[in-house]
């Protein structure tokens, strides 16, 4: 079930690298296209980065609307964010063309139905990184999580949700998916040489 | 076996979201630190961008140098990854205090042995990425991975090579290792309604 997170929590949603879909609307016109490359930047206020292509039909609609939304898509939508990572969305509507079931986010931005969480962001303005490293920054303003997957401010990727673990994209439509973790320790230091 | 990796696939290594080590040096000073915030930016030249925090020693040697390296840890080396990214270089040299076993790269850099990937940068000066967003962007101008789960151009995430997945930070010392890859397919539109 899709809940809110708190903005406070935003980062750790895309804090391991996940592929995102990056969802985008001005006027009648919409968008969605994959982007494995986006970060956070700033925990408080949570802001992020993201890799925008001057090809993209997205950019264009982000420059137009000032606004987007990370969709974080899961093992299930593998097909789907492969697909949505192959077309241009100038061509024709992507929701239409495949039935890409949407709801609405509390910006009004078009988000991707079937994915484990939701960033919406509010683009700031940056126009050199935009034009020489494409890079476009984002403050998120709401975020949502399905709790099956991500609770308490915590993704929890387990046996038995392994449809909804993220994507990672590694090229050619083949993709990482987090299926086990592991608990780092503090290592004790060394004993002082002197 | 450390091999060396075209520049042409040198955002490969990063493309799916681990996190990194970023080590740096300037005259007999020197740190490594963990990161899980950086992306690539651009395939040719190969660029990326790294978040380094106005706290952070590694950010006035980066600064002072003019040049970083990202080391990608692996599962084996999570104790390492959490260690150094839990303690700053300002108290001790984490090198020695740690153990750490570093080769140097052919920028002159040290780089963490045990990594699975090493990426070296020049940094690329942008005062007011730096400053606003702690972002800084580097062009890479040396690349090498480990041959036995990096190879002709693409990561190889297989049970026989477990300990060489790269580690994903899901925050508190968790990370989420790509232990499973699925192929996504390209959908078939819908047909067309008119």
């Amino acid at each position: 079930m899709r809940r809110p997170v708190s903005l406070a929590h935003a980062s750790r949603l895309v804090n391991h690298g996940p592929t995102v879909l990056v969802s985008s609307a001005h006027g009648e016109r919409r968008n969605v296209m994959a982007a494995a490359w986006s970060m956070p930047v700033e925990f408080t206020p949570p802001r992020i980065a993201v890799v925008l292509d001057k090809s993209t039909f997205t950019r264009e609609l982000v420059l137009a609307s000032g606004g987007f939304a990370l969709n974080l898509p899961c093992r299930a939508l593998a097909d789907l964010c492969f697909t949505v990572g192959s077309v241009s969305g100038t061509e024709a509507d992507k929701f239409t063309r495949y039935g890409i079931e949407r709801f609405e986010g509390s910006t009004g931005l078009p988000l991707v139905e079937g994915c484990v969480a939701w960033l919406e962001c509010r683009l700031i303005s940056e126009p050199h990184a935009q034009e020489a490293y494409d890079t476009f920054f984002g403050e998120v303003v709401a975020a949502q999580a399905d709790d099956r997957v991500f609770a308490n401010g915590r993704w929890s990727f387990r046996d038995d949700n392994a449809e909804l673990h993220t994507l990672h994209h590694l090229g050619a439509g083949v993709f990482a998916v987090p299926s086990q973790t592991v608990q780092g320790r503090v290592i004790a230091p060394l004993p002082d040489p002197a």
